[in-house]
């Protein structure tokens, strides 16, 4: 096969790969996956022909499928990237046309519940990998997808016990090509740390909004005006996708009630600390989360830089 | 008096301006202060000596004095930027030695504790008017602070009902020419308006952190590997000042405790939801929110640029 022009790169890691779904994560992979050369064809497809036709204008794919069905054909990497509650669906619908020893793959926020989904579908001789790149933004769609979004991130994979350790080192090298760190978990670890570490915060931003939002003694206007007290931070997380977290909630139920309870146990502490003026309890609480902050910038999961200032985002800044 | 040189500016709001107490907010109303000339004499004083060394290291002020009596020596404004935990006492100290017809001001994140602490010591022709710039960042200390960071940030003013108006004018001048909007309002209406925008958020990032902090199940390795879910923009907020935000919420009691029970009831709802898979409840919170957020990017209190994926903030970024 003739090489491309351009500068050397390894040989593609797949053939084929498909994506079925091109929100912000799909769309980020097949953007990194073109920059990187990880596979020599992308083909994708998007319940939505909107989003099919989005995808085309932009260029982001070899090929853009009409249906899920059509998509996966003989590709050697199939990567589901719709929201979890849609993902037993389209397992149903590509299961007969995945090409023996394919890789079947996801992006979903939750482990166990996807598994329960697709394994009833899922055909022999086909390597069913679950995973889970930890990364996003609060934008949604086609459009939002950039190459870098993996770059230093984690991707945390569970595979199953009986799983293809030649499969699994397949996909790790991919994630890894893509920028990413990955770490191997079972789904139900998975799913707990990622109740504490991502879905209850979603959970209490949305919930302090709409709190915000419902006050009468408060006004909407007074809200957003003087949201940069530390409000503002909370209504980034809660613009993210509505779909794709209802699905998670729904889906990581156990977990997240979990986490939520011993989030309200520790916030009824505080909020009998501050009833009763105990200062050094509620000192004392301050001081040690500075530590965990620490920890994150120190392993590169979010930069010191003052945000809260925006300073950066400031028109005219001097 | 001699012009120095240099482009033409208005005449200096102030006379002397004199900041008690240099972290953030002290040193930041230093910056735009000498930056946009809006006093002939700055000076500053702080109850560490470290601080005090380092702010004249800096070069903060025209004088760095020894003690808070010394430092409000004729000034026209004193500004009053320690914790509101910190503010009776500095009154009680600078009471005797304040000029006659000073504009006595604060910064404090509460208002009706900071009027109760300060009014027993003011003396008869001081014109005490509160304020509280809404504006900040995670940092603290004299090095934190930047002359843009009240810009087009809002600075409440609450000014007793028998203020003087030209008084409540020249304070409403200086934070104008800060940068800052200013809004009228009662202390009562501000503790309860920053109850919600700004200490509840801070409370329950607080909170969240503190939470995953004591996790058993997840070790705090996996907290700050998948902070990128959400949990790192909690830690941000949680690294904020730790004897600031105590203040703040023996200070601010009422309206704490009363949005907290608020946001504790809508989180129980939103419970009940997750346990009974009420998806379109969740769904139609979930879009609610993102109205909230388009307001504050429209009126500039945030930037639309996607942050969670800290793009700008990507070592090597491509």
């Amino acid at each position: 096969m003739a090489e491309t022009s351009g500068p050397p790169r390894a040989a593609p890691i797949f053939e084929r790969i498909c994506l079925i779904g091109v929100g912000l994560i799909g769309s980020s992979i097949a953007h990194v996956a073109r920059h990187k050369g990880l596979a020599r064809t992308i083909v994708v497809s998007d319940a939505s022909s909107d989003v099919r036709r989005r995808v085309a204008e932009l260029g982001l794919a070899d090929k853009v499928a009409e249906t899920a069905e059509a998509a996966v054909h003989d590709a050697d990497l199939v990567i589901l990237c719709v929201p979890v509650g849609a993902i037993g669906e389209v397992a149903r619908q590509i299961a007969p046309h995945l090409r023996e020893d394919a890789i079947l793959s996801d992006v979903g926020s939750v482990k166990n519940a996807v598994i329960a989904e697709v394994v009833p579908f899922l055909p022999q001789n086909v390597h069913f990998i679950p995973a889970h790149p930890v990364a996003g933004t609060e934008e949604s769609g086609p459009d939002a997808g950039f190459a870098t979004l993996f770059r230093n991130r984690w991707c945390i994979l569970t595979p199953p016990p009986e799983a293809d350790p030649q499969a699994v080192a397949r996909l790790a090298a991919f994630w890894s090509a893509a920028g990413a760190n990955v770490e191997i978990m079972t789904p139900a670890h998975h799913d707990l740390v990622l109740a504490i570490t991502s879905h209850v915060p979603h959970l209490i931003a949305y919930n302090i909004v709409g709190t915000a939002a419902d006050l009468e003694e408060v006004t909407q206007s007074e809200v957003i005006k003087f949201s940069a007290g530390g409000f503002r931070d909370f209504t980034r997380i809660a613009a993210s996708d509505p779909t794709m977290w209802r699905d998670v909630f729904l889906n990581n139920k156990d977990a997240v009630l979990e986490m939520l309870g011993r989030f309200t146990e520790d916030l009824t502490a505080l909020q009998r600390m501050i009833r009763r003026g105990d200062g050094q309890g509620l000192f004392d609480l301050f001081t040690r989360t500075r530590a965990i902050r620490r920890g994150i910038i120190e392993q590169g999961q979010e930069t010191a830089a003052p945000d809260f200032g925006r300073r950066k985002a400031e028109p005219n800044g001097e």
